[in-house]
């Protein structure tokens, strides 16, 4: 560990600094234009969670929106390995941002700008707490705003627009809950601020098809659900449907599979986490142990 | 005059700097969530125009955002000039910027955040050049994206999340122009990336009603053309009811009133800014000169 980056470590315009002091430049289009697209891994003790699949899905966000990060994949996971080294931490929240920087000689082309390359290791970030394996998330649909549909901003690549959650934040904790649920335009269960959603229904667990973030707890989800042999599908999932489900369960890199226990004020079967979710929740832990996912720190 | 500050001014975490040098924590979620709103107000020979009405829209919207300035309507009238007086702009584009700011021990409720002030003056931004005045913007209407709705992300509070303007900027720029034009999801005209728009149909100034950000150029033209006795209305714009006008401008503080000279590479009109928008230009740069609208800086 480096002294003074206990409270985390960022990288940011070429240099090391305690998370504390990590500053971007005010004129930043990725702020002033929330022209950006990032990722999060988590580092789980001592070894990054599927990092390539990340740093992938991060590729492919700037491919899409034609940004261009100034590091290549074998220089980004240096960086983020030497950020995790630094702060010493065991388990680690990992953002790495790509914005579209500057704009040259004050063109309003978007392909003439400079773009800019952040990353920054915190300790681990819990959406749920996880101190008590029965405790839940409260959750609300939110009836005040709907989720910014796909043809505004494509929700597949990870982006910081976020007021919509932003709205729905708001409502749900002056509904008495914590967590809100964003439908679309359809009324078709989208995403929450942060998190994938599932529902158990019947026999099966679904999952939204489209309108969210393709994360990667999510496909995490998907595969250990296969392998347990549970059958799991991703579907138009309206609202209705929803409100029948026997289970629902949220998955963020922030949190891994958290059970939603009531949903509007009303319990979710029991109100407490059902056995799939359970089931699931280990086995996501527990694919924390395989190699095959395990990038490790060299502290 | 302040030595350094030639290229504009700006005040971040409570000190003036130099524009180069402004910096913000890159854990702001004015950033990582764009949770923000902002205003631009010019200054236009030495004199802000309009001052009192953005900085009542600049309040309007920290209040439908629930953010709260640390700077009272005095305070930021203070900066602003301050901003102004240290660079020694005489024609200036100035930002005032409220961000959520930063969670007090990791909250995610909204309504714990240590929220955040910002603002800077840079030399005056033209979104259209001047050199000529019949030069205009050959304007696109987009194809592949449409504007965020308003039940998703407010348009009237001035934000940041331009991820569908930028997308329009692409298509823009591909198709041989340079500004997009966005239309909602039912096909109605909204707005440019930072700009309003009017167009000329009969004898009638239309402009959309809704779906838009309620521009202070756009109320001031509105103004102007009631006292020109021209009928001036606000509508919901369809694409077809839009491509039969015989003018149309755009309107922004970047620029004030900018004729659009070509629809998707066909020229409106004959090619050239039209009579209605010379004469609504002309009025706009005078009503720079009158009183009720300076707000002096002292130099």
């Amino acid at each position: 560990m480096t002294s003074g980056f206990e409270r985390g470590a960022a990288f940011v315009e070429g240099e090391y600094v305690p998370i504390a002091e990590a500053r971007i430049p005010l004129v930043d289009v990725g702020f002033t234009r929330s022209d950006v697209t990032y990722d999060v891994v988590a580092v789980w003790d001592g070894a990054f969670f599927r990092l390539e699949d990340h740093l992938e899905r991060f590729e492919r966000g700037c491919a899409r929106l034609r940004l261009r990060s100034p590091h290549d994949r074998a220089a980004t996971t240096k960086i983020l390995l030497d950020l995790v080294r630094m702060s010493g931490l065991r388990e680690a929240y990992v953002e790495v941002i790509c914005t579209r920087g500057m704009s040259r000689g004050g063109s309003r082309d978007p392909r003439d700008f400079d773009n800019r390359f952040y990353a920054y290791a915190i300790p681990y970030v819990w959406i749920l707490r996880p101190e008590d394996p029965a405790t839940g998330m409260d959750a609300v649909i939110a009836r005040t705003v709907r989720r910014i549909p796909g043809d505004s901003v494509d929700p597949t690549v990870k982006n910081y627009q976020w007021g919509d959650f932003t709205r729905g934040l708001y409502e749900a904790y002056e509904r008495g809950g914590r967590y809100p649920i964003l439908l679309d335009q359809a009324g078709n269960i989208t995403e929450g601020a942060g998190y994938n959603l599932f529902a158990v229904v019947g026999e099966r667990l679904l999952t939204p098809a489209s309108g969210t973030l393709e994360g990667i707890t999510r496909r995490t989800v998907l595969e250990l659900a296969a392998e347990a042999g549970i059958r799991a599908e991703a579907v138009d999932l309206d609202e209705d449907l929803f409100r029948t489900a026997r289970e629902i369960f949220a998955t963020s890199t922030a949190g891994g599979v958290m059970p939603v226990t009531s949903l509007d004020g009303e319990p979710i079967g029991d109100g407490r986490a059902g056995p799939m979710t359970t089931l699931l929740r280990e086995r996501y832990w527990r694919a924390h142990r395989e190699p095959r996912y395990r990038t490790p720190v060299d502290y």
